[in-house]
C-alpha cells in the first residue's frame, strides 16, 4: 500500500503547557510519540506545515494546506487540525481535490495531558484512511463524516451530522 | 448504523497490577474508560465473556466466544483478546461465521500502564469495523489482517502478513 | 500527632484544561486524588479557600488566608498556592504567625497533565510539615526555604535562596 | 548541605512490563526520570546496587547494601527497596550504622504504571533525609517510622507502627 502522509497544523492536539509563563503554546508535534505508543507498523510520513490554533488560521494558511495536499504523491492523507475550524478547511480542500482520501482529525484535550483523546483519534484516522473511498472526511469521536455533512457542536464539544 | 458489539475476553489489554501480592491479574474490563477517554459517540454495547490470559484459553472458552458472536444480532463485532492466541480464535470463528464483520484486537501493554497501545488499537478496531466487508480480521499496529494471512512475530511483538 | 491541615488556593497545581473553549480554568482541587495516589496514611484535612491564579490574588484574599491559618486549631498547615506570588503570601503570614509550621507549595505543571511535579511537591511538603520547627516555609524542587530567604527565578522556573 | 545518595535495589518501584513475554521485569532504575519530573534541585547521586525483587534478596545482597552505606562519604542516604523485606534490611543496617540518616522507601505500584505512589514517596524520603536525626527509617504512605517500630501490614499493603 502507498504510504500515508500526515500533515500537522497544530490545534489542541499539539498544545503544551509552558511552565515558565503558565500558558498554552506549541513546540513541536507529538505525532512521532503517538505512533510509537500505538506500535504503528504503517508506512507513515509526517510533515509539520504550521503549529497554530485553528481560530487563528488565515486564508493563506488554508491555501498552503490545499497546495501541499495536491502536491503530495500519495493518495492517503491525514491532517491534524484544531477542531474549531476543521470543517472550514475540509470544505476548501474538497473544492480542489477529489481523487485522494483526505481525513482531518484532532483532539479535544492536548496529547500531553493525562486524559487526551488524541491517540484514539489517530488510531481511528489511520484506519479510515486505508479503506474509505476518495473524498474529504472528518474523523472524531470514533466516527467519520463527509466534509459537507458535519458540524461541530460547540456546546457539547463533539461532531455530529447536519442531516441525521 | 447498527450498534457495535464489543466482547471482552481479557488478555494483556485488561491486566492490572495487584499491589498486595505484586502480580498481574484481572479485575474488570477497562473498555468503558477507554470509550470515555476517546469521547466515542458510537453506539457500542460491551459484554465481558471472560477475563483470562489467552495462553490459558481452552477449546470450551473458544466455542463460547463463537456462539456469542453467532447469537449477537448486530453484524459488527469487536473482540478484545490476548495477542498470543488471537489468530487461533480468529480461525475458529471464521469456520462458522461469514456474514459478519468480526475484528479481534488487543494490546501489548496493559491499559492501566502509562505507555499502553490499547487506546490506539481500540480507535483503530472501531473504525475498521464500520467499513470493512464481512469477514474475520485482526487489527493491531494500525493495520488490519485477514484471519488466514497473519501471524504474531513473537520476537518483535507485532503482527505481520504470512504472504507479504 | 495532630492532624495536618491543607488549604487549597488554586495556582498551576489545580488548573485544568477546558475542552469546550480550550482554555485553562479551575474546577476543584485535585488534593484528594493525590493523597489517594500517594496512599497517604496521614491524618489530613483539606479545605478549599479559593481557586485562583496567584497573579490575581488580592490583599483581601491574602488576609483571608492569614485569618484561616490563625484560626485553625492544628499547628501543622500546608497551603497550595500559585508560584508567582507564593513568597509574598508567605511574608504576610510570617508577620502574624510564629507558633505554627506553615508550608506553602505548588506546582510548575498542573496535576492533570502527564508531567506534573505536584505529587512530588505534596509528598515533600507533607514530610517537612511533620518535623520542621515553627516558622513559615516554601517547599519546591525537593527543598525547603525560610520565607525571608527565597525568591522565584522566573527565567528558570525554580526557587532559590537569596543568600546562598 | 552534603549531597544525598540514593541506592537503588529494585522492588516494585522499578518494575516494568515486558511486552514480549507479558511478565514483570527489571531494566534500569526510574529514579532519574522521577527527579526530573519533580524538578528536583537537590544535590543527589544515584547508584544502582542491584535490581531485584526484595523477596529474592539474600544475606549476601543485604551485606553488600550495608557495606555500601558504610563506605559512602555523605551522611544522607536513601535506599529504594521492595516493600516485602524492607524492614529486615533496615534492621540489619541499624546493627552497624548509627551516625547516618538512612531512609528506606519504595512503591506499591511500579513507577511506569499510571497510578504509582513512587513520586510521592520519593518526594517524602528526600525531604525527611534532610532533617531527621541520624538513624535508620522507613518512609511510606507519607509517614516516617523508626526501623524497630514498624511492620508491613500485608493485607492492607501499608506500613504501620508496632506500638501505636
Amino acid at each position: 500500500m502507498q504510504y500515508i502522509k500526515i500533515f500537522a497544523t497544530g490545534g489542541t492536539f499539539d498544545k503544551e503547557f509552558n511552565e515558565i509563563d503558565g500558558k498554552l503554546y506549541f513546540k513541536e508535534t507529538k505525532l512521532y510519540d503517538l505512533l510509537k505508543l500505538g506500535r504503528s507498523q504503517l508506512n507513515v510520513k509526517i510533515e509539520t506545515l504550521m503549529m497554530i490554533d485553528s481560530l487563528k488560521m488565515t486564508d493563506v494558511d488554508r491555501d498552503y494546506i490545499v497546495s501541499k495536499c495536491k502536491q503530495e504523491e500519495t493518495k492517503r492523507i491525514i491532517i491534524t487540525h484544531g477542531t474549531d475550524t476543521m470543517v472550514k478547511t475540509a470544505k476548501l480542500i474538497a473544492r480542489t481535490l477529489s481523487d485522494k482520501i483526505i481525513i482531518l482529525t484532532g483532539a479535544m484535550i492536548p496529547i500531553n495531558f493525562g486524559s487526551s483523546d488524541g491517540l484514539f483519534n489517530l488510531g481511528s484516522a489511520l484506519s479510515f484512511v486505508q479503506i474509505l473511498k476518495p473524498g474529504v472526511y472528518i474523523t472524531m469521536n470514533g466516527r467519520y463524516f463527509q466534509y459537507d455533512n458535519v458540524h461541530k457542536n460547540k456546546k457539547m464539544g463533539d461532531f455530529e451530522k447536519i442531516n441525521k
